[in-house]
C-alpha cells in the first residue's frame, strides 16, 4: 500500500475562508478571495499573525469541499498520513487534534504528524499547497491550488485544483 | 550535515523516574528500577496509563543525565530533530512543547516533530529506546538503554547506555 501524506491547512482546512471571516469580525470589511491570487495570507490579511495566534482560530476552520468523502475512500487504497507544520503555533496543537477528531475521525492518532519542517517526511505521495514542503519531498507531488500558489507554474509538481480532481487522479 | 533524529521519552526525558515518583505519590510505595529489567512501563507500574493521561505528567519529567550538554554540542555537527510519538496522549502535546522550551531552548520549533508512528521519518541517524521505531528506520540506529529494552540483544541496532556514550560515538 502506497503512503500518502496530506497537508492540513490549505488542503483539508479552508484557512482562507477562516481568515476572511476573522478579518470581517475584526474590521467589518469583507475581502474577496478573487483579489488574492499570488499573495500569501500575510500579504492579504493584515491581522493574519494575530488571528492565527488567537485561541479558537483552528477550532472551527471550515472543512475543504469534498475532502471528507474523498479521504474516506483514499484510506481504502493508501496508507494516509495527515502531516501539518503546526509547531510554529503552539496553541494550534490541541485545536488541530480536536478538529481532526471531529471532521476526520477515520484518521487515527497513529496517522497524524505535527512538525516544524516537512523535510524529514518520507512517503510515496504528498499533497500540499506550499512549494517549500513539496520541493524537499522525494516522492510524487501534488500542488493543491490555493490563492497564494495560483500563479506559480511548476514542472515538477502536478497541480490539483480541488478534492474532486484528487479523486479522479488517485482513486481507481 | 547529517540529520539526527532523537527520541524524547526514555532518551531525553527520564520517564521511569517520573513513573516511580508518581507511583509513590499514588501508593506510598517506592519501586526500585533494578527490578524492572525486561519489563515495559505498563508491566511495572500498575497506574501507568492513568498517570500518563493525567495533566502534568510530562510537565516536570526529569531531564536525562548529560542530555542537555551533549545535545548542545551535537547541534553544531548534525541537523538535530526531536521526534516524539506524542499523538496517543493529547494532553502531552503542549506539555511536551513547554518542556522542550524549558530544557532544550536551543532546539527550535522547526526541529520538533510529534507523531503517531515514526515509520514516515527519514533521516541519517536515529536514537530511540524502542525497537519498533528503530526497525522501520532506514539509517544508522542506536538503541538507548532503558529497563524495558535492557535484555534485548540486537545485531541491527547499536546499543548506547547513556548520553556520555552517545557523545563518545557521535562527537569528534
Amino acid at each position: 500500500m502506497k503512503r500518502l501524506v496530506v497537508d492540513m491547512d490549505g488542503v483539508l482546512a479552508d484557512v482562507y475562508s477562516q481568515f476572511i471571516k476573522k478579518h470581517h469580525e475584526e474590521s467589518g470589511e469583507w475581502l474577496s478571495i478573487d483579489t488574492m491570487a499570488g499573495l500569501y495570507e500575510g500579504e492579504v490579511f493584515p491581522y493574519a499573525r494575530k488571528h492565527i495566534n488567537t485561541k479558537g482560530f483552528f477550532e472551527d476552520i471550515p472543512v475543504m469541499a469534498h475532502s471528507q468523502e474523498v479521504l474516506a475512500e483514499l484510506i481504502k487504497h493508501y496508507k494516509v498520513y495527515i502531516v501539518s507544520a503546526a509547531m510554529e503555533f503552539p496553541l494550534s496543537l490541541s485545536e488541530k487534534q480536536q478538529w481532526l477528531d471531529r471532521h476526520f475521525p477515520f484518521i487515527s492518532w497513529r496517522q497524524r504528524v505535527f512538525c516544524g519542517s516537512k523535510e524529514i517526511i518520507r512517503a510515496d505521495i504528498m499533497i500540499d499547497d506550499y512549494l517549500r514542503n513539496l520541493d524537499s519531498f522525494e516522492g510524487e507531488t501534488y500542488l493543491f491550488t490555493q490563492p497564494h500558489n495560483s500563479l506559480i507554474e511548476s514542472d515538477r509538481h502536478k497541480r490539483v485544483k480541488d478534492w474532486l480532481e484528487i479523486k479522479s487522479i488517485l482513486l481507481p
